[in-house]
C-alpha cells in the first residue's frame, strides 16, 4: 500500500474517498488502485458504471502524477481530456483498476515535450478487473502542465 | 424537480446521492440532472472528469429507465456498455448534464427490438454544461434487458 500517495489522492480528489479508493501500488511505470463494491453498487448488486471509469481514470491520474514527481516536476495541472470506456463483463465484487503507458516510448516523448513546450498529453490505458477478471478498459487522453521545474 | 425519480435513483444508485445529483426534468425525450461543484471539486477548483462523466452517464440511466417506464416496461437491467467523454472546458461550477436521443427513430427502433428480442442497445448522448456554456459532451450505448410486460 502507497498510504503517501493514498492521502494525497482523497485531498486534491475527495471523491477518491467517497468511492473508497486504496493504492495498492504507484510508480511512474504504472498505478493500481482498489475500491469496494459496496460504495458503488447498484441495484444490479454490480459496481455503477461511473464509479468503475472514475477509479480507472484516477489511476491514470496517479500514474502521471507520481512519473512527473519522480522526474522532478512540479505540476500546474493533470487533467483528462478524453476517456474512452468499455465494459466487458459485470463489476460484481471489489474491483481494482491498473494503468500503464503503451509504451516506454511514448512515456520518453510525453517528457520530451513537456521540458520543450511546457504542455503535453500522454494516452493512457487501464484495465479494470473483479477477482482477476477484466471486466473494462478505458483509454484516456491526459494533458499535462508545468508550473516550474524544481 | 422530478422528487420521485430523484429518490429512485439515489436508491438504485446511491452514488448518485454522494455526487449531489438532482433530477431537475426526466422524461422519455429527454433528462436534465445537476450535480453541485463542491462535492465533485478537484485541486484545480473544477470538477473531477470522473463525477462529470458518472452525471452524464446518469442522466442517460434516467431517460431509458423513464422511457421505458412511460412504454409500461419493468426492466431488468438498464446498463452502460461503452462510453466515450470528451471534456471541451473546466468545469468552474455547479454544472448539469442533458440527455437526450439522436432521434425519434432511434428510440422507435430501440423499442421495437425491445418487444421482439427482449434485449436492445440504446445510444445516446449527453451534454455537460456549466452556467449555459458547453464543457463536454458522452457518447453511451447502453443495453436494457426486459425482464417482464405489465
Amino acid at each position: 500500500m502507497d498510504k503517501a500517495f493514498q492521502e494525497r489522492l482523497h485531498r486534491e480528489i475527495p471523491l477518491s474517498d467517497a468511492l473508497g479508493v486504496r493504492a495498492v501500488k504507484v510508480s511512474g511505470d504504472g498505478a493500481v488502485l482498489t475500491a469496494p463494491l459496496a460504495p458503488n453498487i447498484n441495484y444490479n448488486r454490480t459496481a455503477f458504471g461511473g464509479s468503475v471509469y472514475s477509479v480507472a481514470v484516477l489511476s491514470c491520474w496517479a500514474l502521471v502524477t507520481k512519473f512527473l514527481q519522480e522526474q522532478g516536476y512540479n505540476i500546474d495541472y493533470v487533467v483528462v481530456q478524453d476517456g474512452q470506456m468499455s465494459y466487458k463483463a459485470p463489476v460484481d465484487g471489489d474491483f481494482t483498476a491498473e494503468s500503464s503507458w503503451p509504451s516506454v516510448e511514448h512515456s520518453e516523448k510525453f517528457l520530451a515535450m513537456l521540458k520543450r513546450k511546457g504542455i503535453a498529453r500522454a494516452e493512457l490505458q487501464s484495465v479494470i478487473r473483479t477477482r482477476g477478471t477484466e471486466c473494462g478498459r478505458l483509454d484516456a487522453r491526459f494533458v499535462a502542465e508545468i508550473k516550474k521545474p524544481k
